[in-house]
């Protein structure tokens, strides 16, 4: 709110402000690597374009099941990329693992009748709230270079995955492999607005292209500045991985009284917890919000606000049913 | 050969000509229902323009995993729909089900976050050589009108369906809740050419749009007479069902011999045959051409062209292995 | 700000808030009859959706040759409608006139190899700050009903032409034929933020296939309720019209003092002013900024935070010439 | 015909047949260069993949206003690129000159909010019948080359381009910097298929590209070899040159008695002729067919199979309105 304030002032429009201009710097230190960096208003959006900086309309792309670019975006991806495929697989914790990307490509026959795959997208933290490790990206991504597919990980909630691996942000990114990542912030305390990131060498042609993509698809908003202040405050005083630390905090706290409710280990800030409908009904009752997740089960989601004392109430009723 | 010689005289362009003209009276005799008829090109631009037809770019077409609209069309009906989503399911024989179908739907948030499935595709006879029945299809057709999706079906093997079933091409198609069919004519003896054909009481509006698809992809060819002459020949002299019953009566014949090796029951002119490497080896070397489909087997297809005499060498071979 | 920190506490996500909830009925009242209204971050995105509801891909869009939907927004209305065709006609202040429609229109032949008009769009106020009167727009809408086009209208500076007009937003929308209207917030104080409306017995139909446009464009922002409450605070007590009004009289200011160096009567917020090179740098020199013109002239825009104090120095810049 | 008849036998599907494989090499000797040389049923789709593999979806495609890609194909460019964006010019006899390409691009502002300009599409002989020499090709494709767009020629009429100018073919294309030809063979007596065809160092690269755009827009037929082997019929012993020559001459006699109707030089087989609606009637009534072109003008168009004694009596009824 701050840094929005303190942005709301003239200045040049679209992305040729202060904000926007300092925002490849900014990430460039934070991942050790020149970086190009876009301010995007939605992870929707930000995936999207990302795609189709990687993948040509008559391409494939490889995705969990899952995944959210698969469920729950409207076919985005496919709007983006003007009809590209996607691939999906199944794998636990809404995990892609390198075998099963492996035997998915053998099955392409390379010809014209067939999608080839051109791209790898991975969410990290997963749907399930798991993490990747740096082995686990590492892995995808020597698979992804053997057939010259590009990496993309949707990193709606990477703060909360940096933050359980403890590891520098480089090393579960491009030292991996990713050649795209989503940066979350709007799930992380942000407003509005995520940053999409290009490494490596392709960077500057594919972050080029991205920004076609972004005034085409009427995201190059006329005071981006607004955006940008938010991603600089987000990182330029580790706010971000404040932030989601507090947020995996409060869901250790959680999952210590779910016990073997618990259907995913808890890695992020994501419980998936089975509750009957009763149980359901009577944490509503005390007040407390939260997803069904199919029969049986609810999605808990925890975040940057929340600590020990805010969230005891619920770790409270939790250990009561 | 014949009709396409007719053809080789000037008339009018495009779809102007004679022959064009007639394209609707003769599958509505056909068809014993008014009837709008294109010709089109290929196969995959006939299905792709008639799920076009049915679907806009934000929905999605169930189809089966192993449908060619999914497997081998390049992702053509993602360039035609601009970007709908193909909701593959798995089902028996390449067979889908009510069950299936439905199943799939209930899975489907009704909000804007999920892609709303608008269409059915089915194959008829399948891509295993299977022959939904009047009876199956119309179970199809009411889980489509329920819901309010679109029903199309792909039959490129068309023919071969309706000369195994001996049903009228009525009873298995609008009666059944069909609102597209690809009716396939290359692979049934024709040179270059399907029809696209729309029933029910919004087939004038999607014919009207097919149109527009049709030139747009530039499949309105400014000889269209020559499609059409065939189409017509096809199907003026019941020439379409008696090329149908030879290829469908050949395929017994190798069936008989194929005996326990075949992987389907033999409806129409497929056979899916397990073989050795040193068995398909041993038949390729007595001349005998088939696709491997994947490990330890071929599809064996036979033609119009075929009689008991021209496929008595490959039964007796296969007697022999 | 104050509406933006007041949305600034959680909600139900994406347009499930209260603010959200609020914008039908805010611009119903507004606007006399029941409004579909959603908000959508930028008025290139506004615009875009607004055609794909109103024109198939095969279909194209009159209008004026230097619209900000034909030159400046790198082509989104074609990828929002998936490639439908711009149709540019010239005209006086980027005005269009029923007389330059209808010849357009006449010129189109109607069978399939041409692309057939579906819809118009209008800017009010135009491109070069003129405004559309109410007689005006009915009489281009006439022209479209005639002919079974939908009408939009890009209003990014609306609340200026209405303020000058001193009319019922009623009557230069809707009542004159206006289908669909991009209310612009931003370039009158706004931070991010248009309002996308439609009118008429389809109004329900297209706003919820606008909607899925907005999800898929990646524009359904999870908290959107920032979007609403800037909107609601615009609209609910005529702060969009005061706002519109001070820099529409700030305009006036600064046109007493252009003269005859005025390139268009200057009826908004938008002054085009021949300058020569020398002129304008010394105009820069003094510390205003301005965008140059083509060669030898300047576009001067006004704004709602400005008044006759804020003015008076570049009006006797101005005058001092 | 007789090649389509030595065609009806079997081969290998789609473009594996013994005619596709040799198109490469026969069009090479035809330019004197390494050639991709691709199949494709109709002009339009010719012109449209040619054009997706010179142009992003976000770029622009320079091309004179009468173009039949602009007025005529119901938007085809639009719907492979993907959105791309026409850039229509005027120019004398629908020729793009230097100049007019030049003055176009400077008017382009380097930012995102424009449409960069691409490719360039020339059309040769042009929809009136001119013809583009070496030297005027040449003049563009320096253009294009200093402005990194791609060059298309639209050669629908190319043989009779080539018949008239008495070139080399590779004279007015690849030596003048064109990257890719429609390679025009329907309205030069074809039946179904022209070619496309890419030259230089990325011939390779865009030609895989056309081959995918090409199965995916349904054009990639099971039975290519009818296409094959007409274009290898045209081009293998000058047929496309012996029938162009005789449409050109057969103009040419009609040229001279149409005197100073003609409101165009004749250059290829193409004749735009001043008519009153009573002369017209009068030719009608004589058993011609021609199109009318806009008020008081007719276009004559002369083919393959007309020789002096064939054109002789429409010569006659010339000289005598």
């Amino acid at each position: 709110m701050a840094a929005i304030a303190a942005a709301d002032r003239a200045d040049h429009g679209y992305d040729g402000d202060a904000w926007s201009a300092r925002l490849d710097d900014a990430f460039s230190a934070l991942f050790e690597t020149p970086v190009q960096a876009l301010w995007i208003a939605s992870g929707t959006a930000a995936n999207s374009i990302a795609l189709a900086c990687l993948c040509p309309a008559y391409g494939g792309v490889i995705a969990h099941e899952e995944a959210h670019i698969v469920v729950d975006e409207c076919g985005a991806p496919g709007f983006f990329t003007h009809g590209a495929t996607l691939m999906p697989l199944p794998g636990v914790g809404a995990k892609l693992t390198p075998d099963a990307v492996r035997d998915r490509l053998k099955a392409i026959r390379p010809d014209v009748h067939q999608v080839p795959a051109r791209a790898i997208s991975i969410t990290n933290a997963t749907e399930y709230g798991l993490v990747y490790t740096p082995q686990e990206v590492a892995a995808l991504g020597d698979v992804a270079k053997a057939h010259g597919l590009g990496l993309h990980m949707d990193g709606a909630r990477f703060a909360n995955a940096v933050a359980h691996l403890g590891c520098a942000p480089a090393d579960v990114t491009w030292r991996a492999g990713v050649d795209a990542l989503t940066f979350g912030c709007v799930k992380n305390g942000g407003m509005i607005g995520e940053a999409l990131l290009f490494f490596g060498p392709q960077a500057r042609d594919r972050a080029a292209e991205a920004r076609r993509w972004r005034k085409r698809s009427g995201h190059l908003f006329s005071k981006g500045r607004y955006l940008a202040a938010q991603l600089l405050a987000m990182i330029e005083d580790d706010l971000w991985l404040r932030n989601a630390n507090a947020a995996n905090a409060a869901a250790q706290i959680l999952a210590k009284e779910a016990g073997n409710r618990l259907m995913h280990p808890v890695e992020a800030n994501e419980l998936f917890v089975r509750l009957t409908a009763e149980e359901a009904a009577t944490l509503r009752a005390q007040g407390f919000g939260f997803h069904d997740w199919g029969h049986g089960a609810a999605r808990l989601v925890t975040n940057w606000s929340q600590d020990e004392a805010t969230v005891a109430p619920l770790a409270a009723a939790l250990a009561r049913l």
